[in-house]
């Protein structure tokens, strides 16, 4: 086969994979209620979110970067499932299946994509750079603004108290964007006061 | 209401509203036929697409404004609907729709993104810069690998024959990436090969 062929048949062996994160199911509902969301049109979602919210970032981020970090942060899920923030897991057990799922599925791509596509995963995980800090900011912040749409949501579904709202989103939102924290939490006040 | 509040109102107001691409639903089907897709899922995996395939564009284009322009080309469809390629339509019809939605949902944005991710949709709908010729060639493609991996998908639905193919997905892919034409095209020789 030549080389051209070669890249264009790895790449679109990962394209076609990809199409099963749309099967996905997360725990977060869509705000109209009608179903849970998947992983690929929150993942859409969340890179619209960068589109609109990046100068709430704390710090300097390359919004480019941001997007691609989360168009590509929940591919390992494909395999490895989604680990809902509500539910106990072993953090090991969960890394050792995401790092495996990473190594086959990014592993379709010709090798130097397979390397840009793993490092930018692996920079968002580790949750150090501007860029990573923000991205999973989002990640975290857009969930909170569903369940507040849906009368709780998965907080309802899971039980959980305004105190344990704080302690699981907070950190990682304000770790991004204080303001952004500034506006949720104001969300969470209120929705808190209205349950009780 | 401060100014900053105000701001971060109506970008939420613009983010909540974009939830209901979630439930366009498209003609073409998943790959493992499960269900149709749905708009945003569709606009996850051509950013995807874009990201995997940039260098196969003919022109040189700026990856991270194809991006962007593909993470948002559908948004209107949540006022407008979808218009399936195979089904006749007006296109002076769909034109007014499709004016009246980006107003009313890029206008919830405030003033300066607005201008700004208007002015990116009509770039993509005119079709003539680098970066939407690109754009409209992975958005013609990626549905005609989602009809040939499902033994047909839409062209069987609506009976479509190869040179109906070849006439409506043809020029618009070979317009942004004559190799990406050259890829599909053989897919669509050998399909049409055993479907007689």
């Amino acid at each position: 086969m030549e080389l051209e062929n070669e890249t264009i048949y790895k790449q679109m062996s990962f394209l076609r994979e990809i199409d099963n994160l749309k099967s996905v199911i997360r725990k977060s509902p869509l705000i109209d209620q009608s179903r849970k969301e998947n992983s690929a049109e929150h993942s859409w979602h969340l890179a619209m979110y960068a589109m609109v919210l990046y100068e709430s970032a704390d710090e300097t981020v390359n919004l480019d970067r941001v997007i691609k970090m989360l168009l590509i942060h929940d591919i390992v899920e494909i395999d490895a499932g989604d680990f809902p923030i509500h539910e106990s897991h072993n953090p090991n057990e969960q890394e050792e299946l995401e790092q495996k799922a990473a190594k086959r599925i990014f592993g379709l791509l010709p090798l130097e994509q397979e390397k840009e596509f793993r490092q930018l995963w692996e920079e968002f995980e580790a949750s150090e750079s501007h860029d990573a800090r923000f991205a999973k900011s989002l990640d975290r912040f857009q969930p909170l603004i569903h369940n507040i749409e849906t009368n709780g949501g998965t907080w309802s579904e899971a039980d959980v108290s305004k105190e344990q709202v704080i302690k699981r989103y907070g950190p990682t939102i304000a770790a991004g964007s204080k303001s952004l924290w500034k506006y949720a939490s104001n969300l969470v006040n209120k929705h808190f006061q209205r349950s009780v």
